[in-house]
């Protein structure tokens, strides 16, 4: 095992992880500081850096023609940038008290030691596999990184057009049956919750599950997948719960992450209940003056519910880069916290949510009241006008915005983030109604959707004061 | 002349003026009291009761197939709601000592006075039409009111798909200048500003007016239209301005609209600085207790620089009548004023504002830096993902936001209501690049088009404090 340290005056700051987290903190680092105040050396143990792992279902689908363009930056432009990108090797150890890291080889297998100033923890999250007989299976997909989408399309170039399963209907399931929809699979997909979109409260999610039958999907609830049931040649034949057998040509699990911090753990660092690093404000591994952490390895502070979160996501990962990278760059930046906002498509159906939902806002203590509307995208007479459900959230006597969930068509997403900025500003229902927000009728009725909400919640709220 | 009095014991609400916001306040106190406790008079002087007029440009272009699509309510459901509603009766003297208006009937010419407890001027604004040879020659329209639309589809029936000057390049201009590309004619606009869209900077219009001439459409800028040429027929022939003529089949003015306060001031009601009536914050009229006003015949606070402003826009109509009827049924509500946000399109262009335009600020008294990104409106390796262009003012030191505006293709306008929420709450730039705003690559790229520009607002500032 060597040890690598020689270098100059300068410090050295390694980053672990080359995707959106880590390489958007070393990028942030560079422009701030050049190579002779700061070294900065980056371990990834697989192929690619800095790419969209949300794409991959678009990619899958064919909505984008090939990888390549899912890779916002390449390990050679990384390179150029002055990053010493070590890729394929993979860090094995955190020495906390040496200031040092230990990595390997992936293909060699060869370690060696490399030291530290300022250490990034950019390790994202690794997706959940179910322990069952047959999860391992050829023909049983996870969808987590540009190779597990390289792996699936193989599949799908074997059993082209035939019968898919997705397990789980979270945001990764909804957007895969749209990828197979589009390859033209009959796709099923099975679901543990009472109705998909876990992350919307049921009779919101019950919207989602219809409109998916409404496509042809077949949408199996209340399902504990037992197993995958595996053919003489050892491929995914079906997918089993205690009731039933789901035929399935390929099988893809959306199943979820989790912060990937065994590595954190092992050192020493702080844990949080969701399994994810705990941060100050500035992405600084508490009580750990030189080591940051951003992206899908941490977790984030709630704004509404005061509580922290794990929620991995592209966006905030880029946003911890740059806070991250802007620190040890010298200068000065903070991520204050999330409201939780997300927007995800199946075919047409737009679905969006942000802030709290019911039994969130029950288990942070809060007490509100829910109303639901309907609405138009558009002003009602103007072609294209699509319908969308709103529901929001308010607290009772004080009247402010707790979550908003939209379900609907074209126009529908995007709207969450008048929701999203009236959260983080505390806004109250009633300062909802009196926004001046866009009008003209190619784009919202007189009453934006989200404003028909908030009158029916200060509403209610003002009724709930008498 | 005869008197109406004889009433109840109830009060007697007038209102004067049939659209949005007369109706909508006539609507909301008849939510909030019965008509033993409240009568409610309404008089209009056309043949319709609170339609779109937001709306006559997509019915003239084809859009919206007939014009009672843009009636939200009839007379007669206004009627059934028991409100007296009095079609085709203008009032013509507000008489605030004796607390009653004078109407006539239009088409009689019968005069009659009515007294009032409470009343609602709700008067509307009226097209500004040039003082120049030709303005009011047959082929020559306005698009203000329902029966200007449909004069103008009479003329285009005359026309058919010959060539069309539109003579301003507003809202309404632009809006027209696509309704008459959708009926197959050449078109022309003819605009007194260096660029189209004054409500912009002259940088952003300058992309609108690249943007329409990519559709075909001629745009002449810094002409000041002298008169309309008229043939033998007396028909206008052509739109002269002091350098050339424009041959013109038909000729549609979009020059903008001036608060229709003769009434009000003639009574001694205060108006401001733009000719609108000058209302408190529950939309009363300035020092009288039972006179309301509302729509766009009244200015409103712009919350970004303190100062009054006038807009005509229908989205603030509806609101004001929403805080009228409820204040005059005994509830109590408040308009805080506007940010300024319009959103308009012209064919796949869209295009949007909110806030303070550079001279906005200026005006204000405010110093700023003001930044252009380019950006897209999906993930850029998503299909469809479309180029727009955001402008971004910031309050030195303060970094506060101060304004936004937003050319781009499809997603693009809507974006504005972000921006939109940020001004209301008064939030910095920095502030703005750490909202957690919807992503998903079908929606948005990581980093969503107005975080693109608040980042580089943020540093603008920063680099202007060192």
């Amino acid at each position: 095992m060597s040890m690598s340290r020689g270098r100059g005056a300068g410090e050295r700051l390694v980053v672990i992880g080359g995707d959106a987290a880590g390489m958007s903190a070393a990028s942030q680092a560079r422009r701030l500081k050049d190579p002779g105040e700061l070294e900065i050396v980056a371990f990834e143990r697989g192929h690619f850096t800095s790419y969209s792992a949300c794409g991959i279902p678009y990619w899958v689908g064919g909505d984008v023609p090939d990888r390549d363009r899912l890779v916002a930056r390449t390990p050679e432009q990384h390179r150029e940038r002055g990053i010493d990108l070590r890729l394929r090797t993979e860090v094995t150890e955190i020495d906390l008290a040496g200031r040092r890291v230990r990595a390997r080889d992936v293909d060699s297998g060869a370690e060696s030691w490399t030291s530290y100033d300022r250490l990034v923890i950019a390790t994202g999250a690794r997706p959940i596999r179910p322990d069952m007989p047959g999860a391992g299976a050829p023909g049983v997909h996870g969808v987590q990184t540009l190779d597990d989408g390289q792996a699936l399309l193989d599949t799908l170039a074997r059993t082209r057009g035939r019968r898919a399963v997705v397990v789980g209907a979270g945001y990764i399931g909804v957007e895969m049956a749209e990828a197979l929809i589009n390859r033209g699979y009959e796709v099923t997909v099975v679901n543990r919750g009472k109705e998909p979109m876990a992350t919307l409260d049921p009779d919101m999610g019950r919207l989602v599950h219809r409109a998916m039958e409404g496509m042809g999907i077949t949408m199996v609830n209340d399902a504990e997948v037992t197993g995958i049931r595996t053919g003489d040649d050892g491929w995914a034949r079906a997918v089993a719960t205690r009731d039933a057998e789901f035929p399935a040509d390929v099988v893809v699990l959306g199943i979820g992450v989790r912060p990937e911090t065994e590595l954190a753990a092992a050192a020493g660092l702080p844990l949080g209940a969701h399994g994810g690093l705990l941060t100050d404000r500035s992405m600084r591994v508490r009580g750990h003056e030189d080591v940051w952490a951003g992206g899908d390895c941490v977790e984030v502070l709630d704004l509404v519910s005061g509580q922290e979160r794990h929620i991995a996501l592209g966006t905030h990962a880029n946003k911890h880069g740059q806070v991250i990278g802007t620190n040890v760059g010298g200068g000065y930046a903070t991520f204050p916290g999330v409201v939780g906002t997300a927007v995800s498509k199946v075919c047409d159906l737009e679905i969006a949510r942000t802030g709290l939902r019911e039994k969130d806002a029950r288990r942070a203590g809060l007490r509100f009241e829910a109303v639901t509307v309907e609405s138009t995208s558009r002003a009602g007479y103007y072609p294209g006008a699509a319908p969308m459900t709103v529901k929001m959230l308010a607290e009772l006597r004080t009247g402010r915005l707790l979550g908003v969930q939209i379900v609907g068509r074209e126009g529908a997403g995007k709207r969450v983030d008048i929701a999203a900025v009236a959260l983080t500003a505390g806004m109250t229902v009633d300062q909802l109604t009196s926004l001046d927000l866009g009008y003209a009728p190619p784009f919202s009725p007189v009453w934006d959707p989200v404003q028909v909400a908030a009158r029916k919640a200060a509403r209610a709220i003002a009724d709930g004061a008498r």
